[in-house]
């Protein structure tokens, strides 16, 4: 397993278990002389952590960061930038049934496979409380954002079945299954306890918008901007599709529907490419959509497998999300921040002089 | 522009102008001893070229591939593989308008924005003929995964508003949309020729299926098999989006509903996560569908802006691909084989003894 | 500051300052299923720690490792190993001096040309410690080369002007100065005392061989050998130069003295070489030499000056080691062993079959 | 062989075998809008080839290159940059001595160990050969360093036994054997003179300069200017040793012999250090020596294995350069220069703002 690091220059490694004895990150490229706001990287864990709400698991976790390297006197100093987050008391539970089984939609097989062994406490590595050290991460790369202006805000376009109609950026804060239309919250919030009633889970689609990124960022061939956010996307376990723009929508119109205008300056009048031509950003707003998954641990009796590869049936006990959908919000938020900014700091030697 | 690298130990690096003198591919990591054969190279190649049929540009272009290292009595040895194709006749032909005009739907724009310069002839980097040095790539790749036993085939779901309604690995060969399902391929040409005679262009939608890819591949967290394979899709320029297995339709499901349930043996009984789990190959089938935006190059007068940014309307003259999806068909198998090439040596160090 | 990454399967990135919260290693690659033994780790770090013996400072470290992650019930999980040294009290003590000054032969100075600001504090990311993750992730290395059967022994061919005659393996770890010829150990360590009692310190010459290197590590053009082994050694603070087999001796001999014979079944009648040839290993021993400079930290008052740039005159305080020889021993086994290791990872995909 | 590219934002790819159809680089990441001079980078191959001089070999080659992609109306675009130099006439030539037997001091036997397979016809991808696109692209380096004042030359300090006794930068192109000491340069020539004449060979001591190099180059704490010169300089196949500034003298003195001074201002009373404190460029001039051994190719009977790995003893035929020293100096300034302006642009996202 030798893809735990992401990013050129700005480049993020995390490492660290659900269960183990704490998660983390180091940060390599970060530039020096930024100021430095821990109580935001703080602020951001908060909201990606579990128990905040009716919407989450119950579980507690304190998820405090803490600063290993890289800051001093509250300035980055251009090393190698460490943060940590210890796990807070691993009960001595018992993991026996999880231990021999494989959990359906969950990457316990797959693990075993690939290494011949796994870590079975609460998925190790492969738990989404990974996540945890990529939204530390993905805040370090908004402070710098922040410097030029960008902004990344993702949130809910529907939970389940129940579709938001609008979209209201400063709405998804406000809200507990942080949805983009206010007015629907509510009946997305009863679609999620309609599914956990049931010992079930839904799942949804998350919208993202970046503004003010600047005309220029994405690296052709292969690094293109678009193609960079959906690794980054798509290495969250629960994420099965991203579109940009018109996406899905646009393999059914003609060339002449589908094509932005330009308009008297350079301006876009329309959006419909999602801010990327050529897979460089045309300093519209970058704007895509994705798919999460429905949770996978459900309480409802599943067929699979032992070690053994015998048939057997299992049930998940315990609390988990019945819908990944708000905790996923900032962890999009941070993995596209991550690739803004990395593009930002390679855009710097596109041109001579 | 530093992206034109690919890949971690099947590292593909390609260059190359649609007017230049050369397109090419130098393919670091090819291991030695590979029977070595040139012929398929070329067919793979002449399955993407223009003038195929009457569905694509009238164009004609040689594409012959000339091994320039790697390669000696047949069998790679092990060094850098590099191959070229040099383009044919560049007529002078007269480009003073689109040199200062930028086309709606291309990367003309987000070139100049970048690069504050762009070679305007035919798109230069930025067209859609460099994909030929990727299927040259990938078909050095297929050499590699027939030795393992993987198959990797793709072929149109839908076109504009044509859909199938099956998916026959054996249709798209036998027919000129390269669609999996032969019995709507003449609906499909008509869509699209109806689309050419408004001087119009249709996009579409293409699915892709590996076959006996073992269980295991993939490299949490970053080097997902799903996240390089998205990042290898959405790097071709006319991609918007891309779903695995349930893709966009698991947002609406339930988990009970969502999940795959393993047979005794470790088969899955369905594949709804499309041959991937936590990022790993769960030894299914691999499969994913991508949107494909209409061609942006139509002969309807769009409004544009000069380099001067001020207003202008620009009706696109030329031989174009009404529509891209046979075409990018071998694009995607190519790029698909690199990505699982590339996991296949990885794995090799995923355990000790 | 991106260059905290090495290795391209078997990759450390290292973290921390001398005197911030902790150092650190994050190690991507390690495979899944290696026994795992922490007090080996915890040994090699004891050989690089300060206040060992009378050659080395007399500042106390306890250097204790943690692991933080990748590694369950004694075994790699196959996921991103980190490790973590917290840094014992940081005495407020008063830097004032040296945070407005430059030393001399220290990073002190480039440091602030490059990010416009220091960690002051003990030279933080400059600093020697930083060796200490090096030792750490070595360790690691050497576990798995130990699977391999390959062993790595460093050790004192000269101190000062003091040089030794013979290359006794078992020696350096029966002296304090980690001299390959015990006999003159005693001679090296007056000199070290002499230089200590001038205020002044000394350098040396490190030998290393790495016993049993399989024939066929190291990736030409540009990841061979011996190159990567130079990059690792000179990216340490105190080494000015590195040499191989016969080194700069070779340049005055011809080639009929220089060349190895070879002997049947394939061994070297001699390893003038090295135990490298292209960039690749031959199976014979891998042998180089490395250049210490003198501790640049001596209690001699010095001319510098302060970030004013203007001159003044600096006497370094406090206790340093009169001569870095003695510690750097294991920290050049330790890189020596992360690139065999990586080698050994990459030389998997060599062949087909 | 999967270490073909070097470098992490000028990214050199060479590919290409010594009797195959052609060598060649591809360097991605140059920046747009350089002012791109193909007569220059033709000169710098002239430097370089063989033929040139009695010093070297008389086999006639004329790598003649040709650009591919990356450069229009003599502007680089921003674009991967490929450049090749198709080989002459391969004249049949019998190689069956040499296919079936390991030529000492060559790397022969470590490709057949490493690959299980070689290509025999003069080295292949190991031939000195492999160097002609090194040089391409360390023109294109050189042109970019020259916008920023930047120069590097390298010359013979001594061939064989014969030393220079001065540093003259202007020399080095004026005499047959690059010779630092213009006045020392006949007696070199008869040193190499000599060496042919009895079948054999010489090495050699190379310096190399880099002016006006700006302090704060050098990313640690692995990518240190002095490590990744070292890497470049190491993975020329006859280099077998690299110091800097005091270099191996460094180890005999002490700490107050070793030191520099600094002056108001901020410049090196002295340059001991070489240019390079900490890994990060002073300022002051870069200054490092490296040796090169004799050519391994001499006429003289040596003793060596066949395939079958029996004894047996071979004489090497044909015109080789009895001293490679002349033809290394302009491969030592192409790698000197990437590595330079490697770090140039890295150095870009130093610090915020």
């Amino acid at each position: 397993m030798s893809g735990n690091t992401f990013g050129t220059l700005f480049r993020v490694t995390t490492f660290g278990e659900s269960h183990g004895p704490a998660l983390g990150v180091v940060i390599d490229g970060v530039p020096a002389q930024l100021d430095f706001d821990i109580d935001f990287i703080q602020s951001e864990l908060d909201r990606r952590k579990p128990g905040q709400s009716a919407m989450t698991t119950a579980r507690k976790e304190g998820d405090k960061v803490q600063i290993l390297s890289g800051v001093f006197e509250n300035k980055t100093t251009g090393t190698a930038l460490a943060m940590v987050i210890f796990n807070g008391d691993q009960h001595s539970r018992d993991y026996s049934n999880i231990a021999e089984t494989y959990r359906c939609g969950h990457a316990d097989f797959t693990y075993d496979m690939k290494y011949g062994f796994r870590d079975y406490r609460g998925g190790g590595r492969s738990s989404g409380r990974e996540t945890a050290a990529r939204v530390a991460a993905g805040a370090v790369a908004k402070m710098i954002l922040k410097q030029y202006g960008v902004s990344v805000t993702a949130g809910a376009i529907s939970v389940g079945k129940v579709a938001g109609k609008k979209i209201d950026l400063t709405a998804p804060e406000k809200n507990i299954v942080r949805a983009f239309d206010g007015d629907m919250a509510e009946a997305m919030v009863k679609e999620v306890e309609s599914a956990r009633a049931d010992g079930d889970s839904v799942g949804g689609v998350v919208g993202c918008f970046a503004h003010n990124v600047p005309a220029g960022l994405g690296e052709p061939v292969f690094d293109k901007l678009d193609a960079l956010i959906a690794q980054a996307i798509l290495s969250l376990g629960s994420v099965k599709g991203i579109e940009f723009g018109n996406g899905f929508e646009a393999a059914a119109l003609r060339g002449s529907e589908n094509n932005d205008e330009f308009l008297a300056g350079g301006k876009l009048a329309t959006n419909r490419c999602g801010g990327v031509l050529g897979g460089i950003s045309t300093g519209s707003t970058l704007e895509f959509r994705i798919a999460v998954k429905p949770t996978p641990s459900v309480s409802i009796a599943q067929k699979t497998v032992n070690k053994a590869l015998e048939e057997t049936v299992l049930e998940i006990k315990g609390r988990h999300d019945p819908c990944i959908v708000p905790r996923i919000v900032p962890v999009v938020e941070a993995m596209t921040s991550i690739v803004l900014c990395d593009l930002i700091l390679r855009a710097k030697s596109d041109r001579m002089s």
